[in-house]
């Protein structure tokens, strides 16, 4: 059995333990929601401060030049490209994950009916986050394709002549598990398939070498493990050797080859530039910038590998002390236990009360969240992420204390954690 | 003619003037570049920081129901339904105006291939913002459909049965001409054509009303007279009647008419919701809600109607001051005299030196810009916006003595001022 003194000794031998500190976290609060929205960087209130007061207020449109305003989406996509094993020049930050999925799978869709126009078919998970299933039924229906829907055992066996396009998330937003990016994509391309990766709750959680995996085309979000604010701008990738052959119908004077000629007739940019549209949102952007140095910042501390590490350790030990302390209340594992299939977090199961379980960890101060079951294979789940650049072991512990709690008195049936709020 | 104590009067008896104050401008400069990034509303520091570090970085996830966070595109979008002649409810405040083109040229393309399938064609004006063509462009490719460009006086003429959809910006970027909505829309609804209406350069800056132009689709820019800081979201409009008849392709789940059951197909909300896509920059947000509320500010001095009476004032003491006192220094006028046909900027011509010109001027903290020309109809412009708000008198009358000397001095030849920066 794990003791809480095991969990402190845990912690006192971490090596990333001092990254912590690059975050200001509310006293009184294990937050376990890094997946959904990343805690505030130390040292984003007086850059966004000096974006506003500065560069907006006294450089005014004088920042656009003086303070790097129109390539700061290549500057913070250059910061996220060593996260996910892009090269320099190859990312931009910009527009919303939705946005740039509807980039990259436009200019998919063109590859594909230039190069293989009997492929009509997308393939993706049943269980893949909504707005990409939204944005690819959208854009098949005007390409007059389908979009096929498959639960992740069935993928290999759906990747048919018929298929042009594999569109998956990395990490599954709902249950955490994750796909071999490396291996899918190699079974994608040898049945001439191109792979789409939303990268949402992978980007700066796991591992990830888009290179390498010789993916086709990646978005991402930089509002989660990116920590880079509330609705922070997106990112997008293209592999270099297809960048260059299509643009994407959301051609915008900020994607154009001589955006200051403003000439009525559009000629991309070369390479990922023109995946950009228009006039980003600065003051979010710097923000966003932020976000990215905290986790750039652990290079110094073995990187994203340590990371890695440090994230395995906080959910088997999350997993194992649930088991553990929280035995016979009804609590089911909805993420993988094999390390290879996990990303960094954990989802639990219960029949009955799940939502309202939440609501009284948030009022003991233990933030997590709950996601809806489809009535179907997914049951209602209580979701936590660990950030590891954040979340210690004795936090781990003392989430796992006061779930037990929660449970064991009963208090998660009061009727003011069973109240439903906009938004859950 | 008008003299420097003239000017002092005028802004002594300015019922405006007090709102000034609403704003931090830099000393020592006059800012006639409202029409390109508005100046920093004084209010716009503490709520941004509050956002930051509190709502971010204290209240967390919760902010979501806490702090609004779900419904900011809408409350921040009925704001500036005020000042467009919308109502309640049928503005949002979300991503780029392009990306908002996008979504309202999609649907008004879905619309007419219901309607009227024999309708092949769009048109707009040469000299729209560039933007706004390639998109346009982009899309008819798509839809098969082509987009016919004209110029100005050719718009009435070009209104044919092939036409669908008439999309124009109501305020030209680069000469400051406007439109007459109502009397262009009533045209175009004549021959059975859609209107769609950029307000990039008129939202805040003339009074628009939509609703009495009956107008088909809108879309406008949050930086510009509306002050909502560096590339702060944008705003889209669509009629009523149209609103529930089509979704648009970027279909993500924050225009989901039941976001939060995640479903996999994808049902559209009710009216100007469908026209979300998903999560929004809230920094940036909450930066333009301050920009918004600057404008709404001036409802208490006679609103809209004050503010075109001032800018009128402000553009036709510009104009008169420039031919009195810089007469015979080669500059032109491109923007219209009459009242009618003018937005709330004045564009200066020069065979020789726009551009350096200009440079001069931002050195001596007289800030406007310039606009290369196009080889043909359209000179290099130098390009003065005036924003009523904080805009006065007295600084028109600096602003010319300032280009005067410029101009009578020789300086502008400079070799320091004809150096090209990146973005110009």
């Amino acid at each position: 059995m794990t003791t809480q003194q095991d969990c402190t000794t845990l912690d006192a031998n971490d090596p990333l333990r001092d990254l912590r500190q690059l975050f200001n976290i509310p006293a009184g609060t294990i937050y376990l929601d890094g997946n959904s929205l990343g805690v505030m960087p130390a040292a984003a209130p007086a850059r966004v401060a000096d974006v506003v007061t500065r560069e907006w207020g006294t450089d005014l449109i004088q920042s656009w030049n003086k303070n790097g305003w129109f390539a700061m989406p290549q500057k913070v996509g250059d910061k996220i490209a060593c996260l996910i094993g892009a090269g320099p020049g190859e990312v931009v930050a910009t527009d919303s994950t939705s946005v740039n999925l509807f980039k990259v799978l436009s200019a998919a869709m063109n590859i594909a009916a230039a190069d293989a126009p009997q492929r009509k078919r997308i393939v993706s998970e049943r269980s893949n986050f909504p707005t990409d299933l939204y944005i690819a039924e959208a854009l098949c229906r005007q390409h007059g394709m389908e979009l096929v829907l498959v639960e992740p055992e069935e993928i290999a066996a759906s990747l048919t002549a018929e298929v042009a396009i594999l569109m998956l998330t990395h990490v599954n937003y709902r249950t955490g598990a994750m796909h071999d990016m490396a291996a899918v994509t190699a079974a994608a391309h040898a049945e001439g398939i191109l792979a789409v990766w939303d990268l949402a709750h992978s980007a700066g959680a796991v591992p990830v070498d888009l290179k390498q995996a010789k993916a086709d085309f990646a978005v991402g979000c930089g509002y989660k493990y990116l920590n880079g604010g509330p609705g922070a701008p997106a990112f997008v990738w293209v592999n270099p050797q297809h960048a260059d052959r299509f643009w994407q119908p959301l051609a915008g004077w900020w994607g154009h080859a001589t955006p200051f000629e403003f000439t009525p007739d559009y000629r991309p940019a070369p390479g990922i530039t023109r995946y950009q549209c228009s006039t980003q949102p600065m003051i979010s952007l710097a923000a966003l910038e932020c976000g990215v140095d905290t986790v750039l910042a652990a290079e110094a501390h073995g990187g994203m590998a340590a990371l890695r590490a440090k994230s395995l350790a906080l959910t088997d030990l999350f997993i194992q002390l649930v088991e553990e302390r929280c035995e016979g209340n009804g609590l089911g594992l909805a993420t993988p236990r094999e390390h290879a299939q996990r990303g960094s977090q954990v989802c639990l199961t219960r029949d009955e009360g799940a939502y309202a379980i939440v609501q009284a960890l948030i009022a003991r101060g233990v933030i997590g969240d709950y996601r809806a079951g489809d009535g179907g294979r997914h049951k209602d789940i209580l979701r936590f992420g660990f950030t590891p650049l954040y979340i210690g072991f004795a936090d781990v512990w003392n989430a796992v204390e006061q779930l037990k709690q929660v449970l064991e008195t009963g208090e998660w049936q009061r009727p003011e954690f069973n109240r439903k709020h906009a938004v859950t």
